[in-house]
This record gives C-alpha cells, sequence and structure tokens, in this order.
C-alpha cells in the first residue's frame, strides 16, 4: 500500500472545469491535423464535423420558380376585379420555360420556373374553374389581380452562389448534408473519426455474463462509455477488463493500443492506496489532480507512451460526466464532431444542495412543461437513477443551494 | 394533364396531425411483431428499443461498499470526541471481507465491501494522520465519530434483486445499456431495425455532382431523409431518383422493394398535374389526403403490392418535417427507437404568423438564454435556413398569431 497525499481534496488546489476541459482540449489537438482529413460522399458523412467553410457554388433556388400549383401571369393583365385569361401550354417541370405571352395565363406546377415575362402564381384554387383544364385556344380561365412577385420563389432567395453556405467546424446532420446536396455537390472533407482504446480497470470487476463472486461488480463502465462514445461518432476499440496489477495494465495498453488517438481508463486514479491507472503511468508525463467536479473529481490526463491519454475515475456516473463535460465538448470544439450540447433553461422541481466549491453536475428527468426532477441523489455509482434520466443538470460553482422553481441548465442526453 | 379535385385545400376535410400519426402508427404496428425481435450483444444495441420488460437479477449494488477511501469502522467504537483505534488489515478489493474486530479500523477504497460488524466509513481526509499507514499492532489512527450507515452504500440502495429495471419500449442508449451490463446481462432482447426504400421522385430532380440544366435542381431530399433516417436507427435502401414516368416508378419499387419494410417516396402527391407518386399508385390502397400542417400538408399513406407506403411531399423542408411529425414518432412509439423528440418550452425571439386551421411547425435557433430564433419564413424549399437551425418550432392549430417573448414548444434536432 502507498502513502497517498490527499491535495486534490483541498479546494484551494482543485482544477476548476472550465481549465480541465481546456486542458483535454489542449491535448487532442492533433487530432484537428490537416493529415487527418478525409474526403466522403454525403451519405457516410453523417455525424462528422466539417473541415473548410463552403461557399455555394450555385444560387438556391437556382432559378425563380413557383411556390404554388396554379397560373403563372404577367401581373398587369389582370385589374383589380380579375378577368379572363387564354389558357397557354403549361409549364413543363424540369426544363427551362418559354416567354408567357401577354393576355395568356399557364399552368404551372410547384418548383416548376416562372416563364420569362411572367412575374406572379395565381394558386388554382383561387382560379376558376379551379382545376387544370387542356390548354387550347377555347381554353379561358377567370383569375384574380394578384401583386407582382406573389408565390413566385426568387432565384437565390434561400443562398446566392457565392455566399458562404457553411463554416468549418459545422456538425454534419440531415440538414446540412441536405443542403450540400442541394447545392450540388456529392462529396464532403471531414475530420477522420478519432479511435479510442476503453479499459476498464479493477480487480473487483467482471464481464457481463459471468458468475459475479462475493465483493465484486459486474463493469458497466465499458458498455455505457463505449456505447457514448460511439453515439459521439468515436470509434471504439475495447480492450477488456484490466486487474489492478498496473504491469498487466501496461503490457495491454501497448498490445492493443497501437492505431488508438486516445486511451481511456476507467478507475484508478483517485487518492486510495492500489491505484492501478496511478501506478501504470509511474513514469509517464500523466498528471493526477483534482477537477472541482461532482461527481467525477479525480482525473489523469497526459500521455502514455506518446498516445493521448485520459484516466476517468471509476463509477459510472463519474464516468459519464466526464465523458459529457471534458472528451465530448473537446472533440466537438475542435473537430465541429460530436454536435455540442444544447443547453437548455429548466426549473427545479425540488430543492438540491451542493458543494459550494464544486461544480456539481446532477441527473434529471426534463418533463414537457419545463421542471426538471432529480433521479437518485447525489452519488455516483445510481446506475439505475442514471438509466432514468435525460438530462444533466448543472450547479455551478459557488452555489450551495436551490429552491424549488430555480432555474438551472441542463443538457439532454 | 388530369383534371384533379384540390379537395385537400379545404380546411374542413383536412385530417389533424394527431389523426395522421394515428394512422401511420397503425400502418407500421406489423413491425412490432414477435417474429420482428432479435438478441443482441449489449454493444451492438445502441439505438434500439426494448421489446421485454427487464427485471433486475441482482441488486444493486450487489453488498454494502463504501463510498469513500477511508476507515471502515464501528460506529459504536468511536465517542463524540473521537478516539484513536487500531489500524486492521485492509479490506482486499473486490473480494468478500472479513469481520472487522471490536476496536479496530480497517482501511476501505471506494467500492470495497463493508467487512462484517462496520456500519460505518471514515474518510481518509478526516482521519490522523490523513493517509493510510501500513498494518500492524503499532500503528493507531485517530478519528472522529460517524453515525451509523455514513458513507455506507447500501445493497440494493439504486435497484434491487426482483424489481423492475427498464420497462418494455425503453430506448436503449448509452445510460441504459450501461445498466444491464451493471446487472450482469450480456445480451438483450430488442426490435429490429425497419428497412426503408427510399425513392425520390421528378423529372426536375439530378444527382449531386452531375451538370444542372437549366429548370433542374439537385435532389436535397435523398440525402436529408436518408441521414435523418439512418440517425433515427433506420436500415435505408437508396433507390435513386424516378423520374415523372409512373410505370417507371412502378417499376423501381418492384425490382428495389424487395427487403424493404416501408416505402417512402418525397414528391408527386399534392393536386397538381404530373403527381407520378399517386398516378404510380392509381390502383392500390393508398389514400392521398391533406393533413392540416404546413409545411408538408399533403401526404400519401397505405401499401404497395403489401408494402407500407409514404408519401411525403417534394420540398426538403416537407419532407424533414414530414418525418420528423409522422414517421418518426411512430416508429418511437411502436419500437421504442428512435428515442422520443423531448419538447422542450422556448420563448419566441420575435412575433409570428401561421395559418389559423394548421399546425405550423417553423425552423428555429435555440439560444442558451431561452428564447428562439426563427430561421427562414414559413416556405418550405428553404434549405440553407433549415441547415441554420436547431429546433422545430410548433405553432398548434388555432393560434394566428404569436407575440415575442411568447411561449412556444420547440423539438431539438
Amino acid at each position: 500500500m502507498t502513502s497517498t497525499n490527499p491535495h486534490g481534496h483541498q479546494k484551494g488546489r482543485a482544477r476548476s472545469t472550465a481549465s480541465h476541459l481546456a486542458a483535454v482540449t489542449e491535448l487532442l489537438r492533433p487530432l484537428r491535423g490537416s493529415a487527418r482529413t478525409e474526403l466522403l460522399p454525403l451519405s457516410s458523412a453523417l455525424g462528422r464535423g466539417l473541415v473548410e467553410d463552403v461557399t455555394a457554388p450555385v444560387s438556391l433556388p437556382p432559378f425563380a420558380n413557383s411556390q404554388m400549383d396554379g397560373y403563372a401571369i404577367r401581373s398587369s393583365d389582370v385589374p383589380d376585379g380579375g378577368t379572363d385569361l387564354r389558357v397557354a401550354a403549361p409549364v413543363p417541370a424540369g426544363a427551362g420555360a418559354a416567354t408567357l405571352e401577354a393576355g395568356t395565363a399557364a399552368p404551372i406546377m410547384t418548383g416548376a420556373m416562372i416563364p420569362e415575362g411572367a412575374d406572379a402564381v395565381v394558386p388554382i384554387e383561387r382560379a376558376s374553374p379551379d382545376h387544370f383544364l387542356p390548354a387550347g385556344d377555347a381554353a379561358r380561365v377567370k383569375l384574380p389581380a394578384a401583386a407582382p412577385g406573389t408565390y413566385v420563389r426568387v432565384a437565390g432567395s434561400d443562398i446566392a452562389a457565392g455566399e458562404q453556405a457553411l463554416a468549418a467546424g459545422t456538425f454534419l446532420g440531415p440538414a446540412q448534408l441536405g443542403l450540400l446536396a442541394a447545392l450540388g455537390l456529392p462529396e464532403v472533407t471531414v475530420y477522420q473519426a478519432p479511435a479510442v482504446l476503453l479499459v476498464t480497470t479493477g480487480d473487483e470487476v467482471v464481464e457481463p455474463g459471468r458468475d459475479l463472486p462475493a465483493g465484486k461488480i459486474y463493469d458497466s463502465n465499458g458498455t455505457l462509455l463505449e456505447a457514448a462514445m460511439t453515439q459521439a461518432g468515436l470509434r471504439v476499440l475495447r480492450a477488456g477488463i484490466s486487474t489492478d496489477n498496473p504491469e498487466e495494465l501496461r503490457t495491454l495498453l501497448r498490445s492493443q493500443g497501437a492505431g488508438a488517438d486516445l486511451i481511456v481508463t476507467t478507475g484508478g486514479v483517485s487518492q486510495g492506496a492500489y491505484e492501478v491507472v496511478r501506478q501504470a503511468m509511474a513514469d509517464q508525463p500523466v498528471e493526477f489532480l483534482h477537477v472541482a467536479m461532482q461527481p467525477g473529481g479525480p482525473q489523469g490526463i497526459g500521455t502514455f507512451e506518446g498516445t493521448p491519454f485520459l484516466g476517468f475515475p471509476g463509477n459510472p456516473v463519474s464516468c459519464l460526466v466526464s465523458f459529457e463535460m471534458f472528451l465530448r465538448p473537446a472533440l466537438s470544439q475542435l473537430l465541429g464532431a460530436p454536435a455540442a450540447r444544447l443547453p437548455v433553461r429548466a426549473r427545479l422541481g425540488h430543492p438540491l444542495t451542493s458543494p459550494e466549491h464544486k461544480h456539481q453536475v446532477r441527473r434529471g428527468r426534463l418533463r414537457p412543461d419545463g421542471t426538471v426532477q432529480l433521479e437518485g441523489g447525489e452519488s455516483s455509482h445510481l446506475m439505475h437513477a442514471l438509466a432514468g434520466s435525460n438530462v444533466l443538470v448543472h450547479v455551478p460553482e459557488g452555489v450551495a443551494a436551490l429552491g424549488t422553481g430555480d432555474e438551472v441548465e441542463v443538457w439532454m442526453l
């Protein structure tokens, strides 16, 4: 048993969550290198971050088109009280339109190009008759007046060619990929998905599905973090469970860490004895420190034989909070992916207390009425309570208590 | 050109969004059949829905354990003013603990089993000395008094064996999978991921990457919906673009629809002429109707040669709104996956108007202060505005106008 220094518990020396996020971001900055980009077809780029600004190569819409099914007219042809016009040949979909002769109305479907000379569209349901007629000399339609521009979508009214369509660092979700497609761009340059080697540590940890001897617990950290990382777009390499033998952990990291951009371990980072991760990293440039956060205070950060390393604490809720507070936002900031959590304001459904010198992260259920109900207590082992939560609830440093109805920031999980 | 009946435009006959969602849910109910479940390892079950209730086979935590690094004591050994105790052998991690002798204190790490006889833990930083000592006859530690139960996590305090851990229909995200792992369950029975055949229609639509002749537009619906469906856990089969020839569309659906659980088309469903999807479905049990919603009013629903079919409108924003309002929630309700959108209250950053007899869905950007800024106007072709949005803003039927600061329901994208 080693004698340990509980310095991390002293509030004066704990690092703020913002400082630790900055340190994690700095550690991972090489993931943003120019050698780490790739050109992907749009269908493979979902969930990635955009490397460079995209300028619109065409305008959207590319040409003035109709917003309704109806008749394209010259607005000056129709006086205030309406008039009869001869029905011209319909505007074909997907083709350039002919010039609209004066005194005629051309049937036009939504999205079709406004003919030369036409400047307004009258919807079919305001026409008489209110259904389309075969074109011909005899066919006439009575239409009300329409101001110039009515139901016309102007070319470039969504975005004009040459304007910035998406900024570097944008997360590519359905709408952003849809915009690239609308602009005619079939491929996009994105950052590579980082590969993470994930290792759970502890003599007390057993794989799910095996027998559970007295004093042991099933490994939930591995499953929890693998899923959270996969959702966030990381490629996860699972190295299984390492015992409390530091040499075994070092051997495992060496044998399986090749190709990993980042190593994440769980457990073995606090001030107790038997801290396997601390021991395995003893000769590496790794710092073990305490972040002013509850749960998830004890953290390790550095490199293991050159590979960026993060040591998360051993309790599942602490693991998830560490991921959400540090790794996920660092990746969002550097690579544009995953999408940053959107902070939402909610009202507390009941009072809470919080350690004044720490940033507390509670779990809760956000209800449709905008109130949040806390699930479980402060304790970081409450997996069932976590599984019943849909938000993380933030109580910033400096706040010791909040009452029912007080506003808090929540992040949707 | 066919003569069409614009009945869908008449508000009295439009279907409510709730009725159409119910119809879509009914259409897709067979996806919930017992033949459509599968047993997956936890690492493959992310994003799926749980078929049956899960009862906890073990308690969590499985045994009383320490919440802190410190000393396990018999609380009755320590009077109010504190006392010296002999340091016993440390409690080993991951093993059953021996009985704690009266008058001794056993070093114990977070998560280790509370020894028989012990009923409280004193954290190391409240001990004197405040670091661990080698055990032995000579070693003594001064400890303050602690009430019974202090820093002890009671067995079953998170969940007791036999209690319901997760309900049927639960979406399996990281926390839910983590809970199953914590309970020792290595596999889980989930609903199969539905396969969707996705077809964009229209003579005017061109694949991104090709030349853009006059009057044509690039297909963004295919990319947009494929990404949205993939995010929602569907398996997407892309059938490319069909022209406005109904026979071509029928041939394509027959040749590529094998194995699809659902066919989704875009375009060709409204009251205009040249409505290819309406024409292709003429002899099929498919209804074309108008939902009281803006955008996305025209909708098709039924079966094509026995396969469930949904016809979305042709504009990209209408497509996404149709997906979010009908297909996504129907799947969430039936299969527990994808996760249902969580409604959030937000305050409008500016006024809006809405057709009083329709449910309007606007796009917007939710800001950290809880206000939402609308992006683009009501028009359904504004792809760039959609790409700048992070929420859908709901203005229910019956509301014609809202002012700055009014509360609206938003769904995060």
